[in-house]
C-alpha cells in the first residue's frame, strides 16, 4: 500500500464517500488509488470553482465533508471563492491540494507556489503531510477538523512523495466532535429576558433552521410572542408549507433597519449580530436599533437546537407551534409578463416535496416569499457573496440527496462564473433544474451605482454591467456542455416549462428572459 | 474630486491605459470615475481569472502594465491563479482590489476576508490605501512597483471609502525603473568562459529573446558556436523565418536531459538553471549534465539583451548572425489526418506576419518546431503552469496590439478553465482565432499516469481524464458567447478553415476534432 492508498483508505474509514476532484500530474497515485479503494465516488469538475463550491452544497445537505481534490497552489486559488463561501457556510469540507514532491521542491518549478498562503484565509485547519507514513493518520485528523463546530474548512497538503512511497495502513476514524453544549445558566438568563415583556426576536442559523430546533423555536414564539427571524443569507433553511414561519433579514440596510425597528431584545442563536452586507456614505453598517438588547442564546459553534428545545422547555413552552406557514393553492398558472414575481410563482406552484432551492439571483430573494407557501422545501443561499456559488452547489446539494429535486435560481452575470458546473450536471445526471434570470446584465450593481451616490449616466459605467453584447445564448452555453435546454419569454410559458421539468429527471436549464 | 478619480488619472498619468474589469459594489466608486477621467478603456471580464490573464498578455505584449479592478477578497481569489502565471512570466500588473470600507471593515460582513492574506502568495508588491488623500500617490507607487525588474504585480487594496471622499488631485508620475546593469566584470568573465573551447549553451529569457538581445545572441553563436537555448515556457519570444534560431528545452525531464547531454558550460541569460516541471518517482529533478558548469550572464531582474550586446562586442563578434531560422514555403496543403502534426502544418502555412501565437496545448507544444519556418511572429507560452491561461492572454495581446493577428492554440480541457474568454473577444471584436485541440480529454494526464508508474488500467481513475461523457460541443460554447465557430475533422477542412480565418478579422473559434 502506498501513500495515496492509505489516504484513501483512511477518508473513507472517517465517512467521506465523495471526492470532488480536478487533479493534474502531482494527484495522479491519488487518482489511481481510486480504483483500489472502494467506497468513493469520484466526481470530476471542468473548473476548480466547481469542485469547492459542490463540496459546500454537499456539505449542507449531507451534513458531513466530502473531500476536494486540487491540483497545487493555482488549483486551490481557482477554489479560494467557494471556499470562502463554504466558510461562510460553516460547511464542513476536506480539501486534499497535491504538492511537488518533497525533493523537488528545492527547485523553483514553474507550479511551485505557496500551498499554505493560498489555504490560510479560507481554512481553519491546515496541515502539510511530511511522510507517507502519517498522511492516513492526518486525514483522520482533517476529517475530525471538518467535522468540529457547525462545520470547518480542513486544508491538507499532499507532497506527491507521500502519496508514492510506502505506507502501513489506513488510520482509524477519529470520534466526531459534538458541538458544545450551552450551559443551563444561560438557557435561564435567556428565559427570563424573553418573559420580560420587551419586544423579542430571535435571530437564527445553523441547526436552529432545521428539524427539533426549529420547531422549538416555533413553541417558544407560540408561547412569548416573539418573531423569529433569519439571515438574508443562512447556510440551509427548512421551510414552506406546514413550517414554522421564519422571516428573512431584506437585504438592503435601510430595509433590514425598517425591518427591525421596534426590536427591544434580540436574542443570537447560531449568528451574529446583523450588519449590512456593504457600507455606503450615508447608510448603517449596524441594522440593530439603537438600545435594543443583544443576548447570545448559542454562538455560531454551539448547539442552537438543542439550546432552543431547553429554551422551549424551561420556558414551559408545549408542543403547539403558532406560526407556521400555511400552504398556498397557487391554482391560476401566471401569466403576462415574465418577471421576478411570475417566476416565483410558478416556482411555488410546482415545486415537489422535499426540494432543494439554491439561490443565486437578486431577483428570486425578492420575491422568495412566495414560496414559504410552496411545498416543504429547503433553501440554500449565498452565504460569502463571492459569486459564482449555487451552480456547484447544486451539484453538491444533488449528489447528497440523490432522490429530491434540486431547482436552481440563478442570474445570468452570476452563472458565468463557474458555468461549467452544467457539464458534471450532465455527467452525473444530477435532478437539477437550472432557472436563468436572463436579465442581460449585472442588474443589481446598477441599482448599487445609485445607492453610493456615484454618477449613473456614463457610458463606461454602463458598459461594466450589461451583458448584452454580446447577449448571451444559454440555451446554447448548456446545450454545449449536454445539458438541455429551452428559452422561455412569457410567464405562461415558463409555467409550462418548469413544470415539464418538475416531472422528469436529470438536468436541464430554462433560460428566463426577464 | 474624489479618490476614485485622483486614482484613476493618476493611473492614466503613469501610462496605464486599459483596465480589465469585473467589478462589484465596493468598486462602483472607481466605476463611475471611468466616465469623468479620459484616457482609460475599460474591458469587461466576466470572470475574474480572465481580467488577470488579459492583463498578463497585455503586460506581455505592450512592455507595462494595465490594471485589473477585482471585488475583494473572493474577486481577486478568482484571479489568482493568472496572477501565479503573470508572476512567473515577469508580467507587469498593477491590481486595484476593492475593500469594504473603512468603517465597515470592523463588522464581520459576509464578503469581509484577509485580502493581503490572498494577495502574498502572487504579489511582489501589496499595499492598502488608507485615505482618499493618499490613494493618487499610492497608484504613482504601484505602477512603478509593477515596472520593476522585468515586471512585478503589485496589489493596491481600496477601502470604497478611499474612493467616495475627497481627494486633492491627481499623483505625478514616478520614474520607470531602468533595469539593473550588468558589470563590465561579468562580462569580461563570460566571455573568457565562452572562449574557454567548452561546449556551450546560452539559456535565454525575457528580452534575451526579443529585438537586440536576440541579434546579439545570434552573433554570440555565430562568432562561438554555442547553442542557443529557451525554456520551455517563455513569457514571449520572437521567433519565426528570418529570425535567430532558438531551441526549445524539451518538456519531459527524460528528453531535456538527452537535449542538454555533452552541454560543458551552461550560461543563464535572464533565467534559472532548468529544472523539470514535475518531480517523478525515478526521474531527475535538476536536468544539467553533471559536471557542467553554470554561468550567470544575467539574473532575471538584470538587463539580459543589453549584456547579450554587451558580450557580443566583447567577443569581438561580428554583425553576422549564423543560425537563423529558414522560411519554408509550405506549398501543398496537409491533407488525411487530423492531427497535431497537421493543425500546425497549417498554422505555419497560413500565419500572417507578425502574429502572436499563444499556446496552451500539450500538442501544440509537442509540434511548435514547425512554426519556427513560417512568417515571423511571437510565440506567449504557459509560464506557470496554471491552465486556464491562454484563452484570456489571447484578450490582453489583441487589445495590445490591435493591428496583429492572435492564433491560440488551446486544448480542450485547459480551455474550458477560462471559457468565458471567448465573451470578453467578441465584445470588444479581438482579432483572435482560437483553435480548440479536441481531444476530448486531459491527455497530458493519462501520460502522466503512466510515467509516474501508477496503475493505469482502473475506471476510475479514467473518469478523471476523459471529456467525453458528455462530449463538449465547442462550436454551441462559442456561439453562445457570441463567437463564430466551425468544426472540422480533417487535416483538408483544418487548412481551409484556418487560411480562411487568417484573412478575416475577430474573433472565431474552430474546433480541431483530433
Amino acid at each position: 500500500m502506498n501513500g495515496a492508498e492509505s489516504l484513501l483508505r483512511s477518508l473513507v474509514a472517517s465517512g467521506v464517500e465523495v471526492c470532488f476532484g480536478n487533479p493534474g500530474t502531482s494527484e495522479m497515485h491519488f487518482v489511481a488509488a481510486l480504483d483500489e479503494v472502494p467506497g468513493m465516488r469520484p466526481v470530476l469538475g471542468l473548473f476548480e470553482g466547481v469542485v469547492t463550491g459542490a463540496a459546500d452544497g454537499y456539505g449542507r445537505m449531507a451534513g458531513k465533508p466530502a473531500c476536494t481534490l486540487l491540483h497545487l497552489g493555482p488549483g486551490l486559488a481557482n477554489g479560494l471563492a467557494n471556499l470562502h463561501n463554504a466558510r461562510r457556510a460553516s460547511s464542513p469540507v476536506v480539501n486534499i491540494v497535491g504538492d511537488h514532491a518533497s525533493s523537488h521542491s528545492l527547485y523553483e518549478a514553474p507550479l511551485t507556489s505557496d500551498i499554505p498562503g493560498f489555504a490560510r484565509p479560507v481554512s481553519h485547519w491546515i496541515h502539510a503531510s511530511k511522510s507517507a507514513l502519517t498522511v492516513g493518520a492526518d486525514a483522520a485528523r482533517a476529517v475530525q477538523a471538518a467535522r468540529t463546530g457547525a462545520g470547518q474548512i480542513a486544508t491538507l497538503i499532499l507532497p506527491a512523495d507521500t502519496a508514492w512511497s510506502s505506507a502501513d495502513g489506513a488510520a482509524a476514524p477519529l470520534p466526531v466532535p459534538t458541538p458544545a453544549h450551552v450551559d443551563a445558566a444561560t438557557i435561564e438568563r435567556i428565559a427570563a429576558l424573553a418573559q420580560s415583556g420587551a419586544r423579542t426576536a430571535f435571530l437564527l442559523r445553523g441547526n436552529a433552521l432545521q428539524g427539533e430546533g426549529l420547531r422549538a423555536a416555533g413553541r417558544i414564539a407560540a408561547k412569548t410572542g416573539a418573531r423569529l427571524l433569519c439571515d438574508t443569507f443562512a447556510p440551509r433553511i427548512e421551510r414552506g408549507a406546514g413550517r414554522v414561519r421564519v422571516e428573512r433579514l431584506p437585504y438592503f440596510a435601510e430595509q433590514a433597519v425598517e425591518f427591525l425597528a421596534g426590536t427591544e431584545l434580540l436574542v443570537l442563536v447560531g449568528t451574529q449580530a446583523p450588519v449590512s452586507f456593504f457600507g455606503y456614505p450615508d447608510k448603517p453598517s449596524w441594522l440593530t436599533p439603537q438600545g435594543c438588547r443583544i443576548a447570545v442564546l448559542a454562538h455560531p459553534h454551539e448547539d442552537g437546537a438543542a439550546a432552543l428545545v431547553a429554551l422551549a422547555d424551561a420556558l414551559g413552552a408545549g408542543q403547539v407551534i403558532a406560526a407556521t406557514n400555511p400552504r398556498a393553492s397557487f391554482d391560476a398558472a401566471p401569466d403576462g409578463v415574465l418577471n421576478g414575481e411570475t417566476i416565483m410563482r410558478s416556482v411555488a406552484r410546482h415545486l415537489p416535496e422535499h426540494a432543494i432551492i439554491t439561490e443565486e439571483a437578486s431577483l428570486a430573494m425578492g420575491y422568495s416569499g412566495l414560496t414559504e407557501a410552496a411545498a416543504p422545501h429547503d433553501l440554500l443561499t449565498l452565504t460569502g457573496g463571492a459569486i459564482g456559488c449555487m451552480m456547484p452547489v447544486s451539484v453538491g446539494a444533488g449528489i447528497a440527496c440523490p432522490e429530491r429535486k434540486v431547482v436552481n435560481l440563478q442570474g445570468d452575470g452570476s452563472a458565468m462564473y463557474t458555468v461549467q458546473s452544467l457539464w458534471t450536471q450532465a455527467r452525473e445526471n444530477i435532478d437539477v433544474v437550472t432557472v436563468i434570470y436572463a436579465n442581460r446584465g449585472y442588474r443589481i450593481l446598477a441599482n448599487e451605482l445609485k445607492r453610493v451616490n456615484a454618477r449613473t449616466d456614463g457610458a463606461h459605467a454602463a458598459s461594466m454591467f450589461d451583458l448584452e453584447n454580446p447577449t448571451l445564448d444559454w440555451v446554447a452555453l448548456a446545450q454545449g456542455m449536454g445539458v438541455e435546454a429551452v428559452r422561455v419569454e412569457s410567464a405562461a410559458a415558463f409555467d409550462t416549462a418548469f413544470a415539464g421539468a418538475m416531472k422528469r429527471h436529470g438536468p436541464m436549464l430554462i433560460e428566463a428572459v426577464i
